[in-house]
């Protein structure tokens, strides 16, 4: 392990994770390293957890605020959340127990564009940073912190906290050395300068993050590896998704409208990304780029085929096949990947610039292309929004992709009026589901809902939505979009009393 | 108006508005100039109806495909409106004739963000500009051209079109020769570049369009004011509205989160805009700038007072008054405004940088903080998202205003659900009523829906909105937003049985 803390002036802050907990206390806010399931540190919160049971046992209160990159692992907020420890948390969740705590009304959370993160944290309404607790791969002679397998907003959590705990992941390979690049040239305004990358593989910043050696008061040695769910391979919907994509693609280039290398890509993880990047393996398509959040299973079979020429992103999120892959293999794979802050990787700026072609999921979609990615039934929430809407807005195309319907057929995935927003329709350009793809494209709201009814929505609850369509076109206050507030949200009310969409 | 014609080899192509509009078949697609009822087009559209209403009186079919900057004049919507000349419409209109026909389902109309019109032009998927007309206050010797009172989409129109009518308004002052800075390094993608502007006042292009002389068709001379709309001063509510949102901005000052020149200001029109803009007159902030769409009355008198230092826009929208007096005083306000094209006028890379103060107005919040600023119900569309989305996603504080009831108190502004979404919780950081303000920044749901009830409804709904928001709370699928989706859109089918939200 003397290797990975080569700076001899800071190895007297090595300590336990349970001493390095101790630095933290109730009513702190504390700035976690992690981004869907990467780089997050796996000790420090685990201590804290069970500093926390034991304040509890003992009658004491202890609840702390949690600001992340994103999604986590179990041994962060899975861990705090089980022992009641998260007063407020923000900008992403995808743990089923803080999940559960959120649906239950029992912790606070902000869910935000990730983009947004780090600029809002120095505009300083959040507040003050009390304690970063990050997972670095390495630290040098100089000082300098090697970053792990995600950067998340790890450089403004090191910036802003008054204490900094390092957790030295052994398990992270070393030759992650030099895939980062990371920016130090973002301001508030009016100092705000232009963001000079104009390609997905420019380098714009420096390979480490810069520490004031004088904030850390601890150093805590791991050697455990990041969450890594088990990758789930894509079934004949996410097959028929993906198909429908890239006959679209097809037809974009085909018609002078997308360069053969296509435009750098965006994917979100699961089943269908992984079914839409499997395709592109055997597509006619070469010399591509993704510029997004996350490196997922998928990407790296399309690094291999050499289709994809590199990936830009802020982290991994690979199944445990995958990572060791990646790690056996990182000699080549660290040649063709950059992994920067996330407030650069989901920039709106950036993403216009570049012309992404975006990707995303969704829960549900509406006749008009309004689309709910995140609150089940409007208001049970499932992950959040991440970074869908830095992507989605911008995007040179914002594609969402489902199947139509979802628990056996119970739920239809398009409705006659989504029960929350989060990507209005003029940033929803193109709809799929193993039915079909509608192209929104510059379509009026009866247009679209025409084209969404007849392509997208499942054989079942087709004759559901046209009747639903063809009365409020009888019934409707106005006619640019056709509504029935006393029944648009019918659906979910009925899914809410008898478990089922159908009537 | 010889000076205003300077090119002499173009001199041979001046003609009437009839025979300019011999040159537009039925069917094209016609991208007229024209931004909030400046610099449109006031000749050719009202000869373009004429023809259309004799096509039709003669039983023969002529509609034809109208893009614009944004909102025009009834010489121009107006007219080709009445004559059921337009198929179809884009980006924004106010046109209350157009309106009607949209929402009696009788134009098709795709509502844009305004700073994505120019660039999906150029995607292509919108189809080919067939005729551009173009308002310009002159011609000079070289055969550039000098733009009008608003800049909006003309450079693209100019550049797609395969062929150019020019309407050369001598009612335009000549001064506003030098106003403009039109940006000609845009691309698509994989060849777009950082957009080179880092302060409001920065100049990047160039003051007159670039045009093919080979392309003018015919030039139409007019003398016409722009549509000017008379100026309704800011009422005691407007004036709650605008007290509330000063007193922000001095807390924020104070607090060290806003500098004391604040940051580029974007405001929409009308009453309460104008009113926080008077405000601003008397305000201890100095050295301002603006970032902004529009140049109204306000802003006039902001730059009068000295406050305000200068205003980046795409184009005027001013009262008769405020037109004589911009004219009268052409000569100081030229050296204190730059007019754009609205994609950089409305850029989300520019907007982000700069950090507006983005404020905008709305039709109903809800108690989430989720915006509806375009459909009445739900359904019927009154103007367009317009620019307000640029401006909210990316603004450093996002803010929107409106009086806590309409319709005389038939209609609340604040309802548990809003029954479309323009802006998503997340864009919406502050709302501000006449009876208070509501700053969300950083809350979860529930904190901010007992926040907006408490600030920004009116007294008359609070117990109504308390009320469906404590059942919600018990009755909910999850509790992380809680609601009823059988009772979430109620009020809104109670106005349309009824005329009245009210119980």
């Amino acid at each position: 392990m003397a290797d990975r803390i080569a700076c001899q002036a800071l190895r007297h802050k090595i300590c336990t994770a349970a001493e390095a907990a101790t630095h933290i206390s109730s009513g702190n806010t504390v700035g976690m390293s992690g981004f869907t399931g990467s780089g997050y540190p796996k000790a420090v919160p685990t201590a804290l957890a069970a500093r926390i049971e034991a304040e509890h046992a003992a009658g004491r209160p202890f609840r702390v605020r949690i600001w992340t990159g994103a999604s986590t692992g179990p041994e962060l907020d899975g861990a705090l959340a089980k022992a009641d420890g998260i007063e407020f948390r923000l900008p992403y969740n995808s743990d089923p127990i803080a999940r559960a705590k959120i649906n239950a009304g029992e912790m606070d959370y902000f869910d935000m564009h990730l983009s947004q993160v780090a600029p809002m944290a120095w505009e300083g309404f959040l507040g003050p940073l009390d304690v970063a607790v990050i997972e670095v791969s390495g630290i040098r002679p100089d000082g300098a912190l090697i970053p792990s397998s995600s950067v998340g907003n790890n450089k403004t959590w090191i910036d802003r906290a008054d204490k900094v705990i390092l957790e030295v992941n052994r398990w992270q390979d070393a030759r992650l050395d030099g895939v980062h690049d990371v920016y130090y040239g973002t301001a508030l305004p009016p100092a705000r300068v232009p963001i000079p990358l104009v390609r997905p593989d420019d380098r714009i910043g420096e390979p480490y993050f810069r520490c004031d050696p004088g904030k850390i008061v601890a150093i805590v040695e791991t050697d455990a590896p990041d969450r890594n769910l088990p990758f789930t391979p894509p079934d004949a919907t996410a097959r028929a998704i993906a198909g429908h994509l890239l006959e679209f693609f097809g037809h974009e280039v085909r018609r002078g409208r997308l360069p053969a290398s296509l435009l750098p890509i965006q994917s979100g993880v699961g089943n269908i990304a992984n079914a839409v990047l499997t395709g592109l393996v055997d597509s006619p398509f070469h010399d591509m780029t993704a510029f997004t959040e996350v490196i997922q299973d998928g990407m790296l079979d399309l690094l291999d085929s050499g289709r994809l020429r590199m990936a830009s992103a802020t982290g991994f999120s690979l199944s445990p096949e995958a990572a060791e892959r990646l790690n056996a293999n990182m000699g080549v794979y660290r040649t063709k990947m950059v992994l920067r802050p996330q407030e650069i990787s989901n920039h709106p700026e950036l993403v216009r610039r570049l012309g992404c072609l975006a990707m995303n999921g969704l829960i549900e979609a509406d006749i008009y292309g309004n689309v709910n990615s995140t609150h089940v039934m409007g208001s049970r929430i499932q992950n959040g929004i991440g970074g869908s809407g830095d992507f989605a807005r911008n995007a040179y195309i914002s594609i969402f992709m489902t199947p139509s319907t979802a628990k056996g057929g119970a739920i239809s995935a398009i409705v006659p009026q989504v029960a929350h927003v989060d990507h209005i329709n003029q940033d929803v350009q193109v709809i799929v589901t193993e039915q079909g793809l509608a192209d929104l494209r510059g379509l009026s709201p009866k247009q679209r809902a025409r084209l969404i009814i007849e392509k997208c929505a499942h054989p079942d609850y087709r004759p559901m939505l046209a009747d639903y369509y063809a009365r409020a076109l009888k019934g409707s206050y106005g006619l640019h979009a056709p509504s029935l507030p006393g029944e648009a949200l019918s659906w979910h009310q009925r899914f809410m009393d008898r478990g089922t969409m159908r009537p």
